[in-house]
């Protein structure tokens, strides 16, 4: 029976604590007739016929700086904020929960920012010198991870916190000088950009679910298309953005002009302890921001902010208010709120990306999977924000990948 | 120069009167620099290069049972509650109204129910024997006015209040049985049904932009195709529908289930006040309710109501409440506070019709105009109800219409 | 030690199963550390000095006409809906709640209407001839436990589905004549108002924390009286109303003229699914709609909608928008959204009168206690309906209790 | 006739622009059957036994930096934002606003920040040097204002924009050291302090609408006794932080304990553009978030953010997420959206304010004025912030003014 391997950076995170509690809930279930894979694109029935892996075949590992057990970390999502992980769930769990943390390696911490550098514990902190070294820790611990667990693939995915912004602008734009910076003692890449370069030099493929560098520069497209593997990104849409990008286009189509679009989000988990700092926010906020000119074709006022509030725990509530102009000049308003669970939103997107990208990589496709665009806030390779058509292109992708396109 | 005519059922309602005193607006704007043409879907880019009717060219009259007159209607409109006709405004517009008034004619009232019965005075409406008289006194001022105006083509659009809901389904398929009815001392057909009849015998398309009966039955289209004229329906989409028609297939695609769906709706315009009656509701309430259904695969528990609440004046205000479940069966919500001024809303969406479907009839399209899908709650002819492919249908008529499709 | 028995009608529900659920963890609870007591009024500091009675010396019995245990009804709370009562702690409730269901006896079924009799079960309805019998064999049932729990005194709290409206202004004003009518063959009393004479010609005081009958007659005021105890109501006041009568009197202290006040209810618990009869319905919405007019002085357009959406279960979701005219008469517009948990806002309520009342009976006043209005959506014996206002009465007994008053 | 001057610091600005109009607005108006009066809390049946200041004896003067005309400002308003104020109204208000503008001078501008600087018109702004010249000029100006137009009496009210904060802990507490900062070169006073000095000097009433330091220090209270006048302050409360005064007294009174209340407010005005200025928010903010603590007894987390979006001009919209706990820890969620017109909301209660404060002058009240506590954000001499039981202060001392209390 072949094994595939799903690699998350951020192993101990709220996501990926979920997304191994959402496997190990989905290997149990039984045909859905539970709603447990609610939210899960890939078992939509426009998909039934793409070949994809079978839940039971994943294997869980993943890296991370923190001191912890998945066990301890689903406790707390338990407590009280996702009601969907309850105690008497996690009683089924735990040996599923210490098989995973088996395969949990300490991660690599490179201009990641101070806060980040807050929460992580010495000795679950690779001890490395320089960049070029981390890269090879890190592919020593994914092959390890790929002999010891008999995988005919790993499909790497990037869930750890938001990084400081980095000017992908001054990066080389090549690869050979892109490669170089590994060497340089003040290499200014950071940790998830070291991760992208680490899986795909290995050929496995990366997906990163973040705002973070990673593997946007256009470099790291050659060094993926030179290894014949594939990769995607960026910044999972799973909320407040993800609603942009339904309902621009829509106000465009009816040529209601945007005058000015406020998102105001509040939540209490580690993600948001992190955006709590004003340098990590940027990274995230500008991604947030970005898409409504390109889907509207002009640039209303815009503003979002992200607060850290503690009692929310993981409920993730946005309020937005759209204030826009419709026949003769009339000004009118839309506003909603929205109160999702983060890490629930966010974890069967994470799968539907492995899934669709081990597929991807499985029959051969190279480079940026443009078609994946329409779970990303930024996605990469195409300007494409609209969520209707990046959906459209999802099926377009998987009639050919059906051979029935 | 060409003229074109623009013949309004329901000549003075909100509606009506808003497009009125719009294209008189249009004719005096300069280029859209003033935001006047906000709202016009035919203003798009993307119909550019389409040979649409110039705002200078068209003709206004139509029917109705209301003794008043256009400024009248204006003013009201203008008094609080639609901001851009205020006074001022309105001081340009008097002679426009004025010839407005004179193309209007006393209108029909057949099986309309007693509350849109409540609002007419006797001397303006039709005094007619039977159905059949009904649809030859419409064609006569349908013949008048083209006649007076010199007019190379008409338009018919449907901006009646709602009348009590017909059952269709126990009317006849074909129209040679359907036609019978119209001699029949009990004819069951409503003044919406009989507008249709007569304009499409004389090869004038039609337009329902309203939840009645109007061209709905099989036997108005085989009336249409065999007059070589088209037609297109019904029920405007506007407001809370159009952001339903929106968001439902963006959270099927993402597989995310709706438990509930609840809609709000209330506003103080005379649509209002005749929606008061519950019989009329039940016509629009089925209208802005069926295509959740048709949209997510299954049924989700629904309620819309519609309550008359007159300080509102023509600001509809609709709050809707969707409950959705998550991964491992997570409940989550997402609420959204609509405020729009109804007529504003309504009015570009009924020029963009009156200049689709005149371009359509002179190209001589005939049928169903079932590219117009993307304007109406209740499309006729398809089951498509998805916006964003809806507006696709548009973009992909448009294209033909250009010759480059 | 003193025992004192708290006597339950509709000791099923959702708001009694919390009230026992509450009073077990009350019990177990550490100095409020564990913040199980927040929503109790009489914890406030304010009341401190007050001898009221302690948690551990409550007796729990009641009357109900369904067939179920508190267990099993527990469980159907902490289905999702109820999140601190969850299976883990239900575990430790379980001999506490054993000890309740034997308390609980059939419950009497005159005058609900057809929807509370379809959630009967026959063999836990009283088998009764008549309304004096009812009333006797509800006192038979009240003198057994409290003779079984050696009770030094026993409050009969009403809990029970919300019954369909009666006429109390056709009812006889005082109680000789009244008291004939329990003799009548057609007896228009029902159930609620049986079981208030059953408990206050013994002596024991009665709440009714529901909008039926009750002890609204003027006539059960004068029995109570010649009993010499004391009875309060009615409806309690949890969530939308409550904010209204927050609200209300701070837009009029403004001189903020409400134009319109919209309430939309919507949930899913049996409340729901009783009040989604649109005879019971009559009876709440009266309570909930009446009592703007009497704080504003003015009677300003209302609406009040109560929804049964299924998937809410016990969370109560109401929308009000309320439009208002400021300086200039400029139309401005205040909208809620409120999530509460129906039982979990009203359990505390109903410990807090049962500790009130109780104390107040012991101190020997006699009649309507209207000094705990801020407690009922219709006081009885007041019209005073502002929060503050009423809030106020309550200290002012308080002191008075307290001797320094 | 009495003639009695209100004087406004701020003279342009669009509350005191509103109060011009306003007034004449009322001077004009028929016994209020046209909702003129609206949100005029001296207008309430309450007060109506007191001997309060006409609308026709009241003569408009005060100081301004920009150059700009009352009728200008007015046209601003009317622009779309504020529908009260069309181009008709103002009309018949054009001479009436000429005679305010002729007791227009040019303001003082000391300590105010960059941001207020930038907008100052040089020509508009006194030539002065030092804090003690600055002080006559300003008393230079009363007085003539008071002789020229014959006036009993004159009010003064800060409406200017907010500056930047001071630590009035830091200033010495008795008048007799404080008056010396004013020889001091590099005196830190601010010009809305400067401004109360001069009017308090002169025995003139002083009330500060602003958070401004204004009247704030000790010392200066010690002025206004020992000159035998009264003032009152500071911040007016008109939208989210009166909604707060009303809301959180209800949650501590049902003991619901409030974890997080987040608070997020939007607006165009140009009050929104000086606030846009961190250091002047800063002083805003503060005033907004302070009151919480003090209401509940703890401090549940909170955030105030105030965003400047152009497209809403007058229009403040904030919304509130009050996050709160209930029985046995259950957490519940109350959201509010309040639209409210600033300058609507403001000018009725400086009206009100100057009509009460003037009463007290005439009677011979000194000092602080507790009684107006309701009016403010941050009242000056009391710490109560409840908004009902503040209400009741002014009722009482209102029977105190009429003899009955």
């Amino acid at each position: 029976m072949s094994r595939i391997g799903l690699w998350i950076i951020g192993a101990h995170g709220g996501v990926a604590t979920t997304v191994a509690v959402g496997l190990k809930a989905l290997s149990s279930s039984q045909n859905g007739a539970d709603c447990m894979g609610s939210g899960l694109v890939s078992q939509l029935p426009q998909f039934k016929s793409l070949d994809l892996a079978d839940w039971e075949n994943i294997v869980l590992g993943g890296h991370d700086i923190r001191d912890t057990t998945s066990l301890d970390e689903a406790k707390k999502l338990a407590h009280g904020t996702v009601p969907a992980i309850h105690p008497g769930f996690l009683n089924g769990a735990e040996s599923f929960l210490a098989d995973y943390d088996k395969n949990i390696r300490p991660g690599i911490m490179v201009n990641v920012g101070q806060t980040i550098e807050g929460l992580s514990s010495s000795d679950r902190v690779a001890v490395v010198e320089g960049a070029r070294e981390a890269v090879k820790q890190v592919q020593a611990d994914l092959q390890e991870f790929t002999k010891q667990n008999e995988c005919d693939r790993v499909v790497v995915v990037n869930l750890a916190s938001t990084e400081p912004p980095v000017d992908a602008a001054k990066l080389p734009q090549d690869w050979p000088e892109f490669e170089k910076l590994l060497d340089d003692a003040s290499c200014p890449l950071p940790s998830s950009t070291l991760y992208a370069i680490a899986s795909l030099e290995l050929g496995f493929p990366f997906v990163n679910f973040t705002p973070s560098l990673g593997n946007c520069p256009a470099a790291i497209d050659q060094l993926a298309i030179s290894k014949r593997t594939c990769h995607t990104g960026h910044d999972g849409k799973t909320g407040e953005t993800f609603l942009k990008s339904v309902l621009a286009p829509a106000f465009a189509n009816r040529n209601l002009q945007i005058m000015s679009w406020v998102g105001h989000n509040i939540f209490g988990n580690m993600d948001g302890q992190v955006l709590d700092d004003p340098i990590n926010k940027q990274t995230k906020v500008t991604s947030k921001d970005r898409l409504l000119g390109q889907m509207l074709g002009y640039d209303p006022q815009t503003h979002v902010s992200i607060e850290y509030i503690k009692s929310l725990g993981d409920w993730k509530t946005a309020w937005d208010h759209i204030h826009f102009r419709g026949f003769l000049g009339t000004p009118m308003t839309m506003q909603f709120t929205w109160q999702g669970c983060d890490s629930i939103l966010a974890a069967p997107l994470v799968l539907d990306l492995f899934r669709f990208v081990e597929l991807a990589n499985r029959r051969g496709e190279t480079g940026l999977l443009t078609a994946m665009s329409s779970f990303f806030k930024s996605p990469l390779g195409t300007e494409e924000n609209d969520f209707s058509i990046q959906f459209q292109m999802l099926l377009d992708w998987a009639s050919k990948e059906n051979g029935t396109g």
